[in-house]
Order: C-alpha cells, then structure tokens, then sequence
C-alpha cells in the first residue's frame, strides 16, 4: 500500500469510515459528504487506480458490492433512480479507484455532483443512522439466502 | 427481448450502431452523440435494467469491456480521465442497462453530460472512423495475448 494514499488507507480503515460491506477485496462506506442519504464509495483494499488495471477477483467484488447495495438504497430509500460512477485519471480525487453508488432523486441537478466542494464530515450521527440501516439490510438479505452471510469484519 | 425496448434493439444490433466490442453477454457500441470522440456503450444483450438484475455472466462481461475500452481510449485518445457511470431508474434513458465509458478533459464542464439534449447522430463518418481505430486496438491487444482474440461477430 502506498503510504501516502487516502484510499488505501480508507478501504483498509484506518481512517474512521462508516463501513456498509466489505469482504476480501473491496470495503464499502459512506461517502462522508453525500449527495443523498445512502450515497457509498466502493474501494479496492489494494491499490489500483484504473478500471483496466482491476485483477479478476476485485472487479468481482466491486460488480457484487454494486448489486447489493444498490437493492439496498433502492429498498431503504426508495429514490428515483441510482448513479454509478467511477472518475478515473486526473478526475480521481482519491488517486485510488473509488465507485460512487449515488441515490437521486427527480428535480435535483446532478450536475451539482460534479461541482461538490470537498467538505468535512457534517454529521456524524446521520451517516451512522444511515450504516446501521444498510448493515441490518445487507445482513438480513445475506441471512435469507445463506448460511454464510457476507458481513463487515470488525 | 420487450418489443419496445430501444435498448434490447440497439444491444441486439436491430438499429444501426457503431459496435466496438461485443461478446455473449454485452454489446458495446459508440454513443451517438459522444461527450467527446470514444464515448461507449455497454449494454446487455438480454434485457435488464437495474444493477441488482444483473446476473453473474453478464456482470463478468461488462467489467471485462469496461477494462478493455477503458484501455482502448486511454491510448488512442488521452485523456485526462475517463469516467464510468450508469444511470438507473428513471435516469435511465433506454430503460435498459447501459454502462457510458467516457473520456474526459480537463477544462470541460462534465455537468453538461447530465444536461445534453438528445440528439441525432451528428457525424456518421466521423464516428466510423472512431469504431475502426477502436475495433483495431481492441483486436491488437487480443491477438497479442491470445490464440482466440474477442472480436465482433458479423
């Protein structure tokens, strides 16, 4: 891991994240400015920085995160549709592959998505209240259909 | 296949578009009225809409298209970036899933992509010549790695 890279010290948290789901390759958290409630950054535990530099497994991982936590906002919060989008090159504000999965809603202007101002942590407590419903979720699902449910590791 | 389902048409090959990359599973043609010169589609072939429907072979075949044209528009074109993204809901235009690759360049404002028009293909020639230095790349490096190199069938 390259010392000096956010990402790589936020998908292997140490930094503080809100945690959503993660299993070998990838960790999932709250983007800590969202543009709606549920709005989730998947990132590739090891560095990469490019979509065509993805190894098999992580790319596995990253389309499996997209699927769940998609059905996740779309059961919890019922927007109007959800954006992924992955910004590669000098457009990664992280120099480390991160995939937005943004909720939307009708009368919004995406456009704003673009023109966000880095931001500090607003609240805390919202983003918490916002894991602890995508985490009982995912759980939840994962508990229906297994007997191993994916889970974050503590 | 729905019977009205542009996007189901288009993945199909049913209306005329510029195929860069295809395999079982997806169709990846050139966006009719590009951001900028490269911008893709990814689309599956059988019809789907939401990220959380997507089932494990075509997830494979998007995330393997999305490497290789990223890499592809990554060398012809240089960018300064490229960005992924997918819109679900009713964001999605189609009303089937579709992955945009996109280059991007400094200075330029990416919130016009949430705000662009539809429109007609503009420059047919134009983008004929972008499908041939793609399919060209695209088959370059398959032939470089492989015995059995992807390609489009006719």
């Amino acid at each position: 891991m390259p010392m000096k890279c956010l990402g790589c010290h936020l998908a292997n948290k140490n930094e503080p994240v809100f945690v959503v789901y993660e299993d070998e390759f990838v960790c999932c958290f709250l983007d800590h400015d969202p543009f709606n409630e549920g709005h989730t950054l998947i990132v590739p535990k090891k560095h990469v920085r490019y979509f065509y530099d993805l190894d098999k497994s992580t790319s596995d991982s990253i389309m499996k995160a997209a699927g769940l936590i998609s059905n996740a906002i779309k059961t919890l919060f019922n927007p109007d549709g959800i954006t992924i989008c992955q910004n590669g090159g000098s457009f990664d504000d992280l120099t480390h592959f991160h995939m937005h999965v943004v909720p939307r809603y009708e009368g919004q202007n995406f456009a704003d998505f673009f023109s966000m101002d880095e931001a500090e942590v607003k609240d805390r407590a919202g983003l918490s209240e916002t894991q602890r419903k995508i985490l009982e979720f995912i759980f939840n699902s994962a508990s229906a259909e297994s007997n191993h449910p994916s889970y974050i590791s503590e």
